[in-house]
């Protein structure tokens, strides 16, 4: 088993197939019985409720509010508003029934056809609609304003080629849907929100994030504006990460919802929307993970530290426990997860590996040689160093060296992200490089036949205009036309 | 608007609705646009939240783990278990179809009949089947054993009568599922869930419950049998608050889950499933609130305490503020949450029918006479009693006093159960008296028969052949026949 722990596909071979190999052998995430759907495993799930907890504790400092709106959206609320409808109605599950019955054959169950719907529900793919709907009936006066709320849901949208976390038919998220009285007021949210998911991608994840806009291409069906924090992969390829969705009054105009302003004057609500996804986990894997394994940020490592004694006998155990008890209990008051794997029925060749494996940010191995010595080896799995250190005060060193773990993530990210980046003028330059990957900084025209016709060519896209940064106007490298400021073009998973 | 508060129909005049008329009005939850689906609003939400914290801390105490399986469940999942597909198929949402096109007459999308699914898939009732589905590629051997997963998602059972939290097309839950090598080890989880249900219902819900066995009818469909707790309302009726099944093999043969034992020898896998729902919140609804609206047990509420200022212009606002803003600090550090509502568009009238409403357990007010005597009027909301108080060490004061309240809501449960908990030996005289409802302690024969007659009688169940308590055998009320012991017979939502 160890040596099966063991087979990776290196990143260098098949990245794609890396990705694929750590998600399963690192236990976080499988194929399911049904289609394109995963089963995400108590590790992977585990991180993925560090996240969850980090990002509903900083929303809520926020003002928002959870709450929970029906999973199925009734077919004729998903037509009211027109571009929304254009880009969800392809892709989704549609229950049409509400019984089986047994079989006249005998075997098994059937749909019973006298069980028909009246009108045809929709598992969400995103819950604008049915909101919104809700909203009307929230909403009356400007007192009753800003609504803000978000829920953690799952949603479905029916993918055709799907990859765990990156894209699944069903996945989970989170979707803040806010309503205010003035457009100011719900732009400032929605760029609010992208620059805390900005936060939670740098402090938490370690992975330096891009923050812009995206193309009228490439926003949310129903937006006016769509905001995103677009990630750079090892291999040079972009992970949108988040998007916040500034979608004026469409949505209030397609559910008529309006309140009495100040001077009691009906006016449409004004309103944006806002998600991160399971696809967090993709771009978390992608942006630290080695040969070895994953590699976990400390900040969101369910297990930061793991000790691990080496013994011949029983009483070498008793003595080597003696010792990690207290480094337990001070880990445990510095407020650090930390498992004590004493299991008799693994070898530590084993466990070493399966830590590796799994990302565990510290390893401690304590043998009997050490407890004599009063020392401890401790190994980093960010640059997999050893080192040989006292045992007095050595959980607060631990604590410590987590944090410096933590900030050489996210300095190895920005590195690689900066080696990566190019500037470029000639779009036969750009052709020929970006096969290999990167971030490119280019002069675009701003129409969408540019746009399209760079991603025809070159299976890259524009991924946003960066909303911090250069804005030097110069001319688009394709057509030579002006050009208002460089933007991201990248492939992108 | 605060007489539009207050109006609440009384408990005495019509209980169901008084039920629905506190759950819309105290901002619990509201009706959907979807059949039977429910609108979980921000302060029903919040409670709910901390349910499932509560509980998440506790399942993982026990070593459980937390993972997420698909939504949809195929088919021909359903049906491998013959009992389980007979519970489940005659109320679940079936999707048929995956893609939606515009409809030819041009007005608005219609189902894609060339998308239709080759196998349909259903929207899960509970999880057994896709679960057991994937434990098969997990358990090979005993060393792999056990397996104690939760998740918490949303299920839907297509129920033709609803009501708000107590009855619903789709709800949340959590639903564990474990495995393990022995059928005496699954025993003992399943037993040690259901008593970890009746810890939580008692110390946080301040419910008090009957820890009990199903009879064969009232049974999980596929299980050996069913654990539940049952509470009484304050109506004398019956809520089921949470089940914990012993599933024997059934599932694993069913899916053919086995594992190499320590002899090596091949053996089907021993399974428990067990789950509380959002009905928990309808539970404490029942059990505690009164004709001015909730009453929440201090553990629970989202706000347990709230401070509103009296006071006629800023500077008397001031000087209450000064006063208020160590409490609240230090009610913080007591990890007691606080409100201090300070908000000048509403009476103070409004906010105490408001905070009522909602079932803050204590209620702070500070007038400018009080900031002079250095006092404050303290109000408890389970018994509506106002005193006042020293401002000098108020917080400490407040912490007492919300575990008083959390211990006087459960011994008032308590003591109404007892009041309406009747030993009855004659029939007549039972179908008499169930119509003022209560817990009836009878002798019944242990035949389906007698129990269905029961129920078409008198529209009453047996509750559950309790756990604890009395195991003198006597003779059925109804047939004259043996009877081992005592069941609790009742009405129920």
């Amino acid at each position: 088993m160890a040596t099966e722990l063991k087979h990776l596909t290196k990143r260098s071979e098949n990245y794609s197939q890396w990705y694929n190999d750590l998600v399963v052998k690192a236990d976080l995430a499988e194929q399911s019985a049904v289609r394109g759907c995963m089963v995400i495993k108590p590790y992977g799930y585990a991180i993925w409720e560090k996240m969850q907890q980090t990002l509903d504790r900083m929303f809520k400092q926020t003002g928002v509010q959870n709450a929970y709106f029906p999973l199925l959206i009734p077919k004729s609320f998903l037509c009211r508003e027109a571009e929304h409808v254009e880009g969800f109605a392809k892709e989704c599950a549609v229950v049409t029934h509400y019984r089986l019955k047994n079989s006249p054959d005998g075997k098994g169950v059937v749909v019973d056809p006298e069980a028909r719907l009246e009108e045809e529900l929709i598992v969400r793919p995103t819950s604008e609609t049915i909101i919104w709907g809700t909203y009307r009936n929230w909403i009356h006066s400007w007192r009753d304003l800003p609504v803000l709320c978000n829920q953690w849901a799952n949603v479905m949208r029916w993918e055709m080629r799907t990859r765990m976390f990156l894209r699944t038919s069903e996945f989970l998220w989170q979707e803040g849907h806010c309503a205010h009285a003035t457009a100011e007021e719900s732009e400032a949210r929605t760029v609010q929100m992208i620059r805390l998911y900005a936060e939670f991608a740098e402090k938490y994840m370690a992975m330096p994030v891009t923050i812009g806009v995206k193309t009228a291409n490439e926003r949310f069906a129903g937006a006016l504006n769509t905001y995103t924090i677009e990630a750079m992969m090892q291999d040079g390829k972009a992970l949108q990460s988040g998007t916040s969705h500034n979608l004026g009054q469409n949505f209030a105009k397609a559910f008529d919802v309006t309140f009495a302003n100040r001077d009691n004057q009906p006016e449409y609500v004004w309103a944006n929307s806002w998600g991160v996804s399971t696809r967090l986990m993709g771009a978390l894997i992608m942006t630290h993970s080695d040969d070895n394994g994953l590699v976990l940020p400390p900040h969101l490592a369910p297990i930061q530290v793991v000790i691990v004694p080496i013994y011949k006998n029983a009483e070498q155990l008793a003595e080597i426990t003696e010792k990690v008890m207290p480094i337990v209990e001070r880990l445990g008051q510095l407020g650090i997860s930390v498992k004590y794997d004493d299991a008799d029925n693994k070898r530590p060749g084993f466990k070493f590996a399966d830590y590796e494996l799994k990302g565990v940010p510290v390893r401690l191995v304590l043998g009997a040689r050490d407890v004599e010595a009063g020392t401890v080896e401790v190994m980093r799995r960010d640059t997999l160093e050893k080192s040989t250190m006292p045992l007095a005060g050595i959980a607060d060193q631990v604590a410590t060296l987590l944090e410096e773990i933590q900030k050489n993530l996210f300095d190895k990210a920005c590195a690689l992200r900066e080696q990566k980046t190019y500037v470029c003028d000639s779009y036969e330059d750009f052709k020929e490089r970006i096969e290999n990957g990167g971030f490119f900084l280019c002069h675009w025209d701003g129409t969408p036949e540019t746009e399209e016709l760079i991603k025809a060519e070159t299976k890259a896209t524009i991924r946003c205009i960066p909303l911090d940064g250069d804005e030097t106007p110069g001319v688009c490298m394709v057509t030579g036309k002006p050009s208002a400021r460089r933007v991201i073009i990248a492939r992108n998973y």
